[in-house]
């Protein structure tokens, strides 16, 4: 494979990635619709699509594995294509918190809707912004970006545990209403892991673009042109 | 570097994701212990611990990357340093569940001790069991073993879901003991996670040895002596 060949393959991988990152942050959207309308037509849309992931991931794997076999890379692409595995498994997990946000969904069919005093949608689109902002980092080899995706999951994790105890409240004065309360804990829960997930991803991008900085002393952008 | 010191060097690879391995499961039994008895000096040690996890991770992950760096590696090895590098980013999540088991018990700190209908201790321990399990099929390379793991895994998700709805039952009859009930809700997810991570690592292996098997036609002990 000519070198030329080879970074045409490394853009290729680049682009599937991106595509398993829409399928996860998709996955997500679709299984916090499926709470708020209680629609278990999206849970099974939900839970279809993440068998795609898991079949995507694999092949994101196998390209990656493939182009690490046939081509000694260079310092810089070893470290980009290490990061491409790493994000890839970050985001099939997005995928898991997204059925098993559906499966707290289908279990809440059996109970009224309540009204909770958490706004489940708005953390979920945090977590999903931090998710696209990782990405968007990995794209343009922006370390800076990469960086204040991690400062954003402060913000996550606060409104996680301020969700948490008003809906321990919740339990202790309504208890009636533990099974939605309950529910919504442990989605909230996995919302904030999805705003985890960001964060390694996050911190992927800086590995492999402080390593270029480290090991080249030039700017990602001389190696890697958008 | 010659073939011989490369195998070496694999080998000091495969040690230092074992005392990874060691870490982690240690940290999970710490943290159950500072649950079971509410012994705040103990989620001390879980935090200081996660320090170390993290250092750890940091450096078996550049071990990797200079062993793919320095040599062509065979599309075995490659399999291999894939799989340390993969099972290592889950071990370190290992280290983060008990850093949240942790995190619980100090909450619990303001609430007596409560009497609840589920057996945590039971559950850590078959989790870190799979942990344990998963690792020794890695050193094994025995496939066979890591599949073991994966069934392993519904008795964990089944535990945690029958923990689930008793604790959901305590905090409907019992709404005074609802701060107890979903800290224990949430340790037996983090500790069921902690089941998913031994899950990963298992499918890991057997992506390394089946791998190994058919790109080479022989077993893999012909391949890696113990």
């Amino acid at each position: 494979m000519t070198r030329i060949r080879f970074h045409r393959s490394l853009d290729d991988l680049k682009e599937k990635l991106l595509v398993m990152a829409g399928m996860a942050e998709q996955s997500i959207q679709r299984a916090v619709e499926a709470y708020r309308t209680r629609d278990l037509s999206i849970c099974d849309l939900v839970d279809r699509g993440e068998l795609a992931i898991n079949r995507f991931e694999r092949e994101v794997d196998q390209m990656a594995l493939d182009l690490l076999a046939m081509e000694q890379p260079m310092a810089i692409d070893l470290r980009f294509i290490l990061a491409v595995i790493k994000i890839n498994a970050d985001l099939e997990r997005v995928g898991d918190s997204a059925t098993g946000i559906s499966d707290r969904v289908r279990e809440l069919e059996a109970f009224p809707m309540a009204d909770l005093p958490v706004d489940t949608p708005k953390l979920a689109s945090l977590a999903t912004g931090m998710v696209r902002k990782a990405l968007q980092a990995f794209i343009e080899a922006d370390a800076a970006m990469a960086e204040s995706v991690l400062s954003m999951d402060d913000n996550v994790d606060k409104l996680n545990e301020t969700a948490y105890f008003t809906l321990l409240n919740v339990m202790k004065d309504q208890p009636h209403l533990a099974p939605q309360a309950l529910a919504a804990v442990m989605i909230s829960r996995s919302l904030e892991r999805v705003a985890d997930h960001a964060t390694n991803i996050a911190e992927d991008v800086i590995f492999w673009v402080r390593g270029a900085d480290v090991r080249h002393h030039m700017s990602v952008s001389e190696i890697h042109p958008a």
